[in-house]
């Protein structure tokens, strides 16, 4: 079944341990399109500039997202630069050129209206409530967000959180948005508000799947070498829709095995700088490194004495 | 097999958001010796002052842990004092009393010294190498350590470090004493310094076992209460060595499947204050426990399409 994905796109220009990369390919939208795309047919819609180079467009139709959503407007594409710690676990904004992005209204294509399985991006909660009004009635809605709209649109965000199915938010964000410092008791706020099933993110710790009854801890891969954690939550939310799709599921079981693929197309992400570790990954890659994650996490039963 | 755990025996003043607990029963060896009691017959090697109270000696026999190694000398109990954020992620020391501790020098008593299994606290490296001089050759030697004597006494660590088998360290202190921020390279270097098996604690998000080619993530328990996490660790270090005992096994099966008696019990121990989350559990209740690690952390196998 196939998968809408609303977001940035987006040049990157990131400082950090192995040096300067100017005007990487970036954005929500082509982190979890590139990530979803292996899964399941996969359409994108957002906003570049005329400045958007042409391989770029090139990559995304190899990786056979369909593009017809995605708009080319007058002017340039959005830019963010950004610095990251040594260590990578944190990083402050240089400069956020929303350029196109500024005036982007999300439009669906008429055919993709009665797409399935919906990933809205960490954009404006409204511009996320406009995409929801153009489709028919999805299964299953994934959204994102972030402190900047946590703090700038609390309203709007609450009304979008009553439309959606399942939040994946930061551990800190999920904190900020609660109120509530313990996670099992934010989880079960955030879930109160809308959506039925909250992801807590927690980066090279792993990710908490909160649904009615269940919790799933999900590990993450330690890894000896992260390149660039640009994107991998993006990441992490578009394999895991993609999986969903792809089994064109929802229940329990099948959300357990997304949130591990998406952990382990998200640990191919963050091996390598901007999108490099997500272009040339195939199916069975994501397969061998589930394995890993279950060889990981595998607990022996007891012998028999 | 038994055990014998060598480490502080102490009264903790407590502040927290729950208010003042003065002077509960605390020290390394007093939570790695309860949380080990219930797997294996456990011995206990420390001091206390004239004013150790009747009743605390009372509920280590009454846990049967022999204390035939716990010296009672002149003067003082150590006393530790300290207050909790309310979120209780950090600590802050207020006052240090040690008392009879300052000059504490561990004698293994005879009928001791030739017991397989062996738990060296949280306390000067010195003193734990003092323990393994008096040991004929255990089978398995397990230590904790700490920023304070990764910072002021690295050589005498190094030492001990040569001489152990599991180095159990907060991941921060594993960071400290490598030098090394990745995890991954952190753990290896603190492996080819001595200990075949390197377990980092991190705390609410689990730990990880590092062995020669094997690696293993095992989650923390989300708690929607959390009283005490003090004792945490060494709870943690004593149900994994009284697991591994009651097996008299080392190999990687058994040390994972001790990862997670090791976390169940310590999640029994943060949940009350002091000792007392460990005063009354039975096996079977860490049985029930470590079955909702199983549960949490249980990834679907694919259905047969």
């Amino acid at each position: 079944m196939s998968i809408l994905v609303v977001g940035s796109v987006a040049f990157d220009t990131i400082h950090n341990h192995l040096g300067t990369h100017p005007k990487v390919l970036g954005g929500s939208a082509t982190y979890a399109s590139l990530a979803a795309a292996p899964y399941a047919p996969t359409q994108l819609v957002g906003v570049v500039g005329r400045d958007f180079p042409e391989d770029a467009i090139e990559l995304m139709r190899r990786k056979r997202i369909g593009l017809d959503g995605l708009e080319v407007a007058d002017g340039k594409t959005f830019h963010w630069e950004g610095r990251y710690t040594d260590d990578l676990t944190s990083r402050v904004s240089i400069s956020t050129e929303l350029n196109v992005f500024a005036d982007f209204e999300p439009k669906v294509p008429k055919e993709a209206r009665s797409v399935p399985y919906v990933l809205l991006g960490n954009i404006h909660p409204t511009l996320q409530m406009q995409v929801l009004d153009q489709l028919d009635s999805p299964k299953l809605v994934i959204a994102d967000t972030m402190n900047f709209w946590i703090e700038g649109t609390p309203n709007e965000l609450a009304e979008m959180l009553k439309r959606i199915d399942v939040l994946v938010i930061n551990e800190d964000e999920a904190r900020q948005l609660s109120g509530l410092y313990n996670i099992v008791k934010a989880a079960e706020k955030l879930r109160a508000a809308g959506p039925s099933t909250v992801i807590i993110k927690r980066g090279e710790y792993g990710a908490l799947l909160f649904r009615a009854s269940e919790l799933f801890h999900a590990p993450a891969l330690p890894l000896r070498e992260v390149q660039d954690p640009t994107g991998a939550g993006d990441t992490f939310a578009g394999a895991f829709l993609g999986f969903v799709a792809s089994r064109d599921a929802t229940d329990e079981e099948t959300l357990r095995q997304a949130v591990v693929h998406g952990s382990a197309v998200a640990s191919y992400c963050v091996e390598g700088m901007s999108v490099s570790g997500l272009v040339d990954i195939k199916k069975q890659d994501i397969e061998t490194r589930v394995d890993l994650f279950r060889r990981l996490i595998h607990i022996p039963t007891n012998p028999v004495h």
